[in-house]
């Protein structure tokens, strides 16, 4: 297709967000973009049901799904043609590309099995099915004005849930009662659920960065790390805390003190042009200085948006260079088996001119003195 | 491999479970079998890290996995060998099966992404992977006595929390706050998370078989479809009953008889070597009776493990027959657009005799009027 046949308006889904897809699928010489993961389906048109793939094409879009979602796509993205299946979902494709008389469609390898590409391909044997990996992922990676306006309410439900929490924190409590107690709390406050299971880590625990909530009791002069998120609207927040029942212990209070400056120089690294990997380096040289950089098991921030974990991730491994628009965490954290780890996370907008932390909340420790 | 050597020994591992696997491969000629999927692989190894593969060779398993879960790999498996990851997850397999010195291994094509194959392709050309679908899930299907004890924890966890929740409900109440307050009581109760989103559906809503609950306000009067189930110790409960705000609207009371009567008639046929879909055509002939059949717009129902939904399912696509050890959803619903829906659900296992239903619950409409 040509840029010149700018396909049909799609309402509810910003206009340059199909076109700039579709002149990609015309420099690859496609046809058309079948989408078969939910968030490129979403972010592409609106449709959020749980059965569904998309198909791309110069000048309109088809949505195949079962009759459970039908009604869903009718709403949520009237200007699409809804294809109802009643066949299994690679006939429904490979019908739909057959029709379609299509020679050479793309897809995301990430979001299809092996089993799903080799039924289709059975389906409809006419059609090459190419490999074009990232290419939705690549329009998502930098947020327009709706998309950090609806990562911002995410926050906003988090931040207030976890304070509402924090006044209900007495020693007694187990983690997973404290992680329960948190994830009804943003519900109450708006949210569609957590966006991750959460993580309270009480004293030891605190060292396996993925630790996951138990019977472990919370007492006077427990640090608890805890690592939650709401999801809104489809949108996700991730932040992590760490706090003290009635006293900061002073070993976990120095490694405290010493990421939570690891993580201000972060910040002020974060710039557009910048490298991704010296955001991570820039943490990591004022970990080395207070002797930690070792317990630094991870790399320090991904990408936050329709998904929890998503391009980019800042790493020593990263190679791009950061540009407005990208929304990413930034999580430093030192971890010492047997005695616990401190994480402090916040998200953070990177600006035309810098960058803008979208999270609100405190990170001195003594603001997360707790159970008093 | 042959079956006289039945490799080591793995505590936590029913001995039969690797055996069959390894027969299957065997009769295969293939070398070992790839495990990408995190419930195939929880149910060989007992490892559930997040991050993880395992490569099951005739005598012995590796697992591969990132340093976050390593600790997890050791303490849940000492008896595989854990290969802690450096590099990208591809490159790690490939090594793996490179080291190895593998011709040909197995895979389960629905859990590899297209993206994963090639890359592992890439990472050892000399190494084949042929598909071979549902080697594992195969086994999967027939629940061993401490299988079945891990679903009834589930189920049980599952009753109680809704229980409670009832003697909560108010009018005025929105379907999400409904919803909150029933996954918050099923963690209090013991779940690590509900085994998926909890279904609340008031009025006119129940008449999508998987609405979102939402803003929707109870009303004296209300019926309201709540579908639910929690995970305990990885394994999942599903179950599904109508409540009645104060009254049952008459409609919806002939609609509930109907399907209690289909539900009871489904289940009483339920035996081994019933044929699957004989058990959904037995519901669909009591719906046919009272003009509802129509209405009746799903499958009759699904197994249950390790998954919500898994093999298998019982439907008039369904072509195998039941056996003993198989736990079954039997979940019968009618929608009326623009009226409401009524749909029950009890989790069933297949006896050597017939059958047992598993959960508890009073099916009596009379026994759910809450909000007095």
């Amino acid at each position: 297709m040509s840029l010149s046949h700018p396909g049909r308006r799609c309402p509810g889904i910003p206009a340059g967000r199909l076109e700039a897809l579709r002149s990609r699928i015309h420099r690859k010489s496609l046809d058309g973009y079948l989408v078969t993961g939910p968030h490129d389906q979403f972010h592409l048109t609106g449709f959020d049901g749980e059965d569904g793939a998309a198909l791309i094409l110069p000048r309109r879009v088809c949505l195949v799904t079962d009759g459970r979602f039908a009604e869903a796509a009718a709403r949520q993205a009237p200007w699409a043609r809804a294809v109802v299946r009643t066949v299994p979902l690679a006939r429904a494709i490979g019908d739909l590309l057959t029709r379609s008389r299509l020679k050479r469609v793309g897809f995301e390898p990430a979001d299809m099995s092996v089993a799903l590409h080799r039924e289709i391909r059975r389906a409809c044997p006419g059609v090459r099915l190419v490999p074009l990996p990232d290419a939705v992922r690549d329009l998502r990676i930098c947020k327009d004005a709706a998309e950090v306006a609806a990562i911002e309410r995410a926050i906003r439900v988090a931040e207030k849930a976890f304070g509402r929490v924090l006044r209900r924190v007495r020693p007694g409590m187990t983690e997973r009662q404290l992680a329960g107690e948190l994830e009804h709390e943003m519900v109450r406050q708006g949210a569609d659920g957590p966006a991750f299971p959460t993580i309270v880590a009480e004293g030891p625990n605190a060292s396996l960065p993925h630790a996951r909530p138990g019977q472990r009791v919370l007492r006077p002069g427990s640090a608890v790390l805890i690592d939650w998120g709401a999801r809104v609207g489809h949108y996700c927040s991730d932040l992590t805390r760490v706090v003290f029942v009635r006293k900061i212990p002073p070993r976990i209070g120095r490694m405290y003190a010493l990421v939570r400056a690891a993580q201000e120089s972060a910040i002020a690294a974060i710039r557009p042009g910048q490298a991704m990997k010296a955001v991570d380096a820039e943490a990591r040289r004022r970990l080395r200085q207070g002797g930690m950089e070792r317990r630094f098991t991870h790399g320090l921030g991904h990408g936050l948006g329709l998904q929890v974990h998503e391009a980019p991730s800042l790493s020593a491994r990263s190679t791009g260079s950061l540009k407005p628009g990208m929304v990413v965490t930034v999580e430093p954290g030192v971890y010492v088996p047997g005695v616990g780890g401190v994480r402090i996370e916040d998200d953070v907008l990177v600006t035309q001119e810098g960058c803008r932390v979208l999270s609100r909340l405190s990170s001195r420790a003594e603001d997360f003195i707790v159970g008093l």
